[in-house]
């Protein structure tokens, strides 16, 4: 195939925009037609990402002057709430993959609570496939509109979907302690944000009532097949990019840990992008920073019956804009890992 | 009382040798009278501090080299194995403060178990008093001989100790997922320890068998009055200084936040380095950095009867020299807090 | 003396305010008895500055609300532009220490220019003394109102005051290579401010027309005797703390870079403050950061009658609230270290 | 063409090492047959970078182990001085590109002073191609032996090239003042290369005699056709990656900034991986880091005929293992962007 797809980002000046752009430059079968950012419309890519100025992109302009008719694929990178009217407003032949958490919750309810408000397209939600690749694949193949998971479900599921599915963890008491680049905090100008502010130190935030356990918990339900709520515990680490999450869960009896390395690998030694470490090896973020790569550890812990899962991805890559490429590689049944498979860069 | 008690340090060159001097520098009943360097024996002080080559300090010189006869106290920061000998064969009349780990188990075979080899001099270490000031003030101030407790163990053992001492958590399942700044790997030159390699990412290390898991474990089992086993997990986090400890436990039958809370402030709040934050706040690092002082949060988890515990500490203040210092003004009767009531350097 | 100065920090949520509540928390001549916050009026210190929030300190107001009948000193932190019209309404017989630069340029015709607005306070102006202790101390002695210098000028002027007042190097040609930590660009919310945007990358900014020029040059001039005018190009590093200046000048005929050395020794040896390094050593700002040190080096550089100086200070210590302390120590005839002889924190 | 030519890197475990094969792993036109690293030797590769043990690549032997017979090209990525023995025993059908710095500078005297010995094979010197593509395309398409330039070499010499080449600066007075990020320093265990040791602060190193300004004033020489003499000063900056030079000369008599700027669109629009910056925008390493891209800015200085040049290059990338791919691509007549027409990860 040589032809290429028509693509649009909205939301185009925010760091996921940003990482797509840097990722799509060198697909092979991706166009960028249009760029929407509300708040810099007007301007030169190179105004906002002066890092992305030397390739030919479009200029970004108000999302009102787009021309959605003549575009096969959108990527929708805006903020959470505001995303779900602009997606039911496009045309019906365009393909859509949200990197926003409007399509997300499946149910109604659940997002209303967490998101202060009822969602405004329950039609289309109830379309939307959920797009972790590496569990709902064949989903993601026939779907038009893909819910691209959040950063913080990403490295949390993956470690725990198989553990959960094949009964070799009990699905109480799981507690997801998750640490996270400030990257994953968006661009918007805020204080407690600044270099100054974040550099030399680290804090948790959000304990007992972060905004994604609910689709964290959803995930595991899913694959439970029984409802699993988790305690997650989000921190902010002093580094731009990555995910830490380490994780404590209870062997059920006659389990060990053998039964959960080898759970781990007969369900990711095939994926490209899921890779169990070897025992006695612990996962970094450096070793996926700018990669669509996650790394998995598994270790007893010191008690009787206890499993430790670390995980490690990049927020913006397997945790947003590379996890939204593999989608689109997907629904378009293309090489999985084009222009995703690059390496991790370090240092 | 204006004499000055005659003080040597020995380990001058690493990191806590350099923050017993910072600290000391202003002391008003302090006076360093010897300096010991074993690689750097022979050279300046500024010539492997120049932040502290300005003040009128002895010049870095063997151990053989001092004259312990005229010295009041001793701090010794030498590495882990090597002090047990060293203070064997100091006069008797000398104070010891220790910031190594020789003296802080009393269990010998623990001792031999983690540290490889058998202890060098029991009797000594039968003397040895562990200066956790907030629990052991009264031994402190008449020991000769101070075990001065690792950075980990005090920041993961001043949240739980009321909670077990008063029967509010279980004993059992206790979680210590505990993040620490580099300096507390030391300052020998080690490749997984150079800037390339840390900063911009963070990673897991010594899961489930760390070296400080026996310390906590005894602290908590005193408090308890029963044996305590944790699991416990130690992370790299890019930063120089600083120990954040996310602690989860479970409350007994019939137990609440609320009896945390008032058992932590309880506890605490006659203490002028342990501060428990008001509700719904949670602990930095930036906010104890260069300080001696703790700040703790409770709050609940998201599961039935969790509860999840914050604190933070200066690994090298509270966590080292500042709790050194903290147990000298204790031996010497003196204002708890000269020399250390500095507040954090923010930003 | 045994009694307190009434002391009032208008703005301090801002760094430099913190900065001035972390030093002089433990000076023994001064109680805070006012902070002044417009954004933050009514909430607590705790809330801005969690860090001082243990200390017992006054409640943030807006700046109507303090009575300054009953004041001694002021220590101004306000934006520059605001202070002037501030200080022109306080009672005369309150003392000012001025942080903004509203008082620092003596033309007010070049502030004007590089203000873009009149001064609102011309007598004042003409009053005010500018404090760099190590070259007005005695006119800071009888002083009411010291401008203090900003932190760019002091790190620039130090190395080369000497230089030009003994007419050991050209007046002209003189280039200051400048590179700054992060906060001395504030506390406001700015995108280019953030975590994210800063860190891991560095860049130049305001080449040929910063605001410090003109105020570097008349310390210069004032010193020749004669129009001194630099070049002046300053550098974003990403680091919380400190300014290292790389000075480039060329040796008048017949000088050498021994004359040099000695002119700086000359002028600082008795200095509390000012450091000359020794030959072949080069400083760093690591070995001020928290203190009001400056370290001073000067080498030749490769071409003929070049000379290289380097110098460091902390901006937010002796180049910002550190000075501005040294500065009330010599009004009040106090020993001009009180409150600021702590060492540089490190690592 | 379909073919690829088997490749072989000495010194894989270092930091130019890593980022060969991060940007060969997806070449084309490249097939990876041997790895060399002496200490590493028997390693796998997953070893010494973990993240690239997710590729499929050959262990780590000794250079006595590698076949040179059946390899078409070697990547050099040995400490100086230890090069030009393994070079020069190679299979004259190899072809070689060096990243060292053993064959950069053509005359042996300035060799051998600056690197302490006596140049081991002085007939490859003479027939070393320095490349610096953007300069010597042609030679490097024929050569054999390509001397890969250094990483500030790189920064300084492409501002001030087609300035004195075309006249438009003066030959002497020339400042370079260079920072550097810390992998230009290599993967090897220093005390001073510590995290603690580098993270929060900066410092200048070598001041008046860097290894070098040799090369660079090569390189300006043979533009100016005439001697020229630098004054180079490298800082070490609190960041992994990136070079941001910032470069001090006098214009000749007539010569205007729109002078320089237009002899460096000359000289660079037509080039991939040269960029001049837009009047008023200054340039910053985050928007080269990962990437070959070198971004240039011009500005007058405040003195009468001054200009100031702002470079930034990715030490690792155009400074190293990028310009290396590119000197291939060019030998082999190949797309010269391949493999290399990555954007900057930022943030």
């Amino acid at each position: 195939m040589n032809s290429k797809i028509k693509t649009i980002i909205l939301g185009a000046s925010g760091y996921t925009g940003a990482e797509l752009l840097r990722l799509l430059i060198n697909h092979p079968h991706v166009e960028i037609t249009g760029l929407s950012a509300e708040r810099n419309a007007g301007q030169k890519l190179a105004d906002v990402f002066p890092h992305l100025g030397i390739y030919h992109l479009p200029d970004l302009v108000h999302i009102d002057e787009l021309n959605f008719m003549k575009c096969d694929l959108v990527f929708c990178a805006l903020p959470h709430g505001t995303t779900q009217k602009v997606i039911a407003g496009l045309p019906k032949h365009v393909n859509v993959v949200d990197l926003s958490a409007d399509f997300r919750l499946r149910d109604p309810q659940a997002y209303a609570e967490w998101y202060g408000h009822a969602h405004q397209a329950l039609e289309l939600q109830r379309e939307a496939v959920y797009g972790l690749p590496e569990v709902a694949r064949d989903a993601v193949k026939s779907a038009r509109l893909v819910a691209n998971p959040g950063c913080y479900p990403t490295a949390s599921s993956l470690p725990l979907l198989p553990l959960l599915k094949h009964n070799i963890i009990e699905r109480s008491g799981i507690i997801i302690d998750a640490k996270s680049g400030v990257s994953g905090a968006g661009r918007a100008a805020k204080q407690n944000l600044l270099y100054t502010e974040v550099t030399g130190g680290m804090s948790a935030y959000g304990v007992g009532n972060h905004r994604h356990s609910p689709e964290i918990e959803q995930n595991l339900s899913d694959a439970a097949g029984a409802q699993i709520n988790v305690t997650f515990t989000p921190h902010l680490i002093p580094m731009a990019r990555g995910i830490l999450a380490t994780i404590y869960a209870r062997l059920l009896p006659g389990k060990t840990i053998a039964d959960v390395r080898n759970a781990l690998h007969a369900a990711y030694d095939k994926e490209p992008f899921v890779h169990i470490l070897p025992e006695g090896k612990l996962p970094s973020t450096h070793h996926v920073a700018g990669s669509n790569h996650c790394h998995i550890a598994a270790a007893p812990g010191a008690g009787e019956g206890q499993v430790i899962l670390v995980s490690v991805i990049d927020n913006l890559v397997k945790g947003a804009s590379g996890q939204a490429i593999q989608n689109m590689n997907i629904m378009y049944g293309w090489d999985e890992t084009l222009g995703i498979n690059g390496a991790a860069v370090f240092p």
